[in-house]
């Protein structure tokens, strides 16, 4: 959609209410739920608000949303408490009188009699709804909500705070309201292709020609160390966007090199596992300045056990000697984070656990520790093939991402090195030779 | 603060640009930790607002902004790509032409070349401010932020979307130039103590005499495991702040018990690496289930090689037998999850590490993997100690946590295990009988 001047009231908008989320207590899930579900019925939705339980400035939110939005979804504040207002200010900003529903009376009654409870005085409130506006049902707890057109072009949906009665709310009850006002007939579906290695700036003049796109859409984001394409289809049915999609993505594929490492889920160690598996091949590691990470990341991929025998971590440099068959003299001489020790600790670790693969990582990873000549964030990466080749890369990550950056970045680099080496080694006798899934 | 019927610009607003947060791609968690950054430094915060890559949106939120709000914190679309519109849509609704500050395209020309990359001529964009704006330095990545008086009440600072960067920039850059506009004369400050191995309500109901407190405030919060406690006082200084929290603090500690684990800061892993240097005492792992992540998690912390020694990840039971020095028939009879392997695998790398302290994990992550007998969720923990004596724990985390949930409990509860233990264990001659600081 081209930028215009004037703003019609048009599209969905979020407002949250909650002082909680004003001072940064929780964190608004609720408006990412409600925006992906408006997403997929193909909802157009341009604001979210966030305001506090206060009426004079629930009405002004108000006042904005609805001269601008033709959809008014509101969370939070429809508990018992006094800062609890939303029904009210909602009653008053459209100047009508607080109406009581007895069935919502009977139904908490109900609710807290299950759990041999009673109601206090202060849940009555919950019994009433500005006149006009009829019940959306609350399965799970006490706070009903409300569907309300108080204007003709203008409709407006509350629901309580907690996500899970929200969510079942919306479910329930919001959806098929909307599909009955005509709403949702359009279906938005994505596929994300993600890349490690290239900056945003680069990938996006790669893929320049399909920026300008409508539908579908191309985007790219710059995510930590990675970078995204998102490409999104707007059809009828979920399978007439994907049809939309498809020539699309297998497009860019074609223009995306070996810095495409896969789509939608997957992660630079899922990668790696089906390349390994697909090679009918294992790895091994050994971490020094990573203490674990990379074995965490790569035993994070379900059925991990198929293609992972195992690691070591080897903090002090007598472990690098006794289990990993480092040379002492190469120690002392290097220091522990050097080529060669990176080299030995690869090689070391692949005769260790028998592996086709060994990955190593020695680095400093700070805050401590850097010298002139050594400083926080240099890394050595070693790669033990399955001929008993090895490589090492040497890398500066910097001390500006901090100790936990250092760690990151090293072993998801480890990640990617494997996966480039990988990529370019044949696949064995008798393997199904497929391309990682798009 | 009293409703009041007019709305006049006082306070701060959070005003968040990016259409993968209409899309529901990603949680707003930018406006959580600004608006907990105001929190504390006392700043009134009444709005937030979300608004998509479209000029026209921006504009009409900052119209609506600026009328409200004197303080206004925009985060996204500061990257070089055409939809990032922030800068240029800020330009053209307070009508002032963009500049170009030569200084910011050397800085980016630098950072890039430290990665060895050259910016694309899309990145230029990046080095061009409104007229009238400052640069609001970003030493991690090349978006810069601006600091802006466009008219007498109304400040406007921007940040770039990603956390870690605009987090950095909001402490370095952004507080110091708050507090120097005279915001956040009253302060803020809390202390977090945190605890392990006990439910939210029962710690709510052992401090509850102190729950009904205004100033300073005390409230529980359960997060992934532990449960925090959060003491907050509010003070024109922060050492007044301090002084007022300090007694209810000392207080809380008298009754906590075991399960108060440390404050602030603290990690289960950084109280065992206290512990054990008070104890002069070295620490080795070995890991089935949780692959890494018992080591990732203890040499998170800064000095850790100063107690641990190193870990292996024994993923392939052959590694188990090889490197562990686990008994074969003992895995065959009872299964590489189970008491006794546990038991072995703790005392094996005792002995091949040579270190005081061994912990071990072998467990069923999930989500394949699991029998009737062995559920997903089953973990066995091993701890061996100084003398030689080691102890097994069995857990069953379930499968509702997912596999990475079984692998982090379990981790953390093995750190758990190793606090406990090591509170009991005597100090060693010489060393400095310090409790950890709260």
């Amino acid at each position: 959609m081209s930028p215009t001047q004037t703003v019609t009231p048009q599209g969905a908008e979020i407002l949250c209410i909650g002082t909680e989320l004003l001072l940064g207590e929780i964190t608004n899930t609720n408006a990412q739920y409600l925006a992906a579900e408006l997403a997929k019925l193909g909802i157009p939705h341009y604001y979210q608000t966030v305001v506090g339980d206060n009426e004079a400035r629930i009405h002004h939110a108000l006042e904005v949303a609805c001269n601008r939005s033709s959809l008014l979804l509101i969370t939070g504040g429809l508990g018992p408490t006094p800062d609890d207002l939303t029904h009210a200010a909602l009653a008053s900003f459209f100047g009508v009188e607080m109406v009581e529903h007895p069935q919502l009376w009977e139904e908490i009654l109900r609710k807290y009699g299950q759990r041999g409870l009673v109601p206090s005085p202060s849940n009555r409130k919950q019994a009433f709804l500005p006149q006009g506006a009829t019940i959306l049902p609350n399965p799970l707890g006490s706070a009903c909500g409300l569907i309300w057109q108080p204007r003709p072009n203008l409709h407006i949906l509350t629901f309580p705070g907690v996500p899970q009665e929200m969510q079942r709310m919306w479910q329930e009850t919001a959806v098929p309201y909307l599909r009955s006002l005509g709403w949702g007939k359009e279906v938005f579906y994505s596929r994300v292709l993600r890349y490690w290695g290239i900056p945003e700036s680069t990938l996006a003049e790669r893929v320049a020609p399909w920026l300008a796109g409508e539908n579908p859409t191309v985007a790219p984001y710059a995510g930590q160390g990675e970078v995204r394409l998102r490409i999104t289809g707007r059809a009828p049915t979920r399978e007439a966007a994907e049809a939309l999609i498809a020539p699309v993505v297998e497009q860019i594929l074609q223009v995306s090199g070996e810095d495409y490492f896969g789509s939608d889920e997957a992660t630079l160690a899922s990668v790696v596992g089906e390349l390994l598996l697909q090679r009918r091949q294992t790895l091994a590691v050994a971490e020094s300045c990573t203490g674990g990470l990379l074995g965490q990341l790569v035993t994070g991929i379900p059925g991990s056990s198929r293609y992972f025998l195992g690691g070591i971590v080897a903090y002090d440099n007598r472990i690098k000697e006794q289990l990993l068959r480092v040379d002492p003299e190469t120690l002392r001489q290097h220091g522990a984070v050097s080529e060669p020790v990176a080299a030995q600790m690869a090689l070391g670790t692949k005769q260790v656990f028998g592996a086709d693969w060994a990955l190593s990582i020695t680095g400093i990873a700070g805050p401590e520790g850097g010298t002139p000549t050594k400083p926080v964030g240099l890394v050595y990466l070693g790669l033990a093939d399955p001929e008993g080749k090895v490589e090492v890369h040497e890398y500066r990550f910097g001390s500006l991402r901090g100790r936990e950056g250092v760690r990151w970045w090293s072993a998801q680099t480890a990640l990617d090195c494997l996966r480039r080496r990988l990529l370019r080694y044949p696949l064995s006798e008798g393997s199904t030779p497929e391309r990682p899934d798009p």
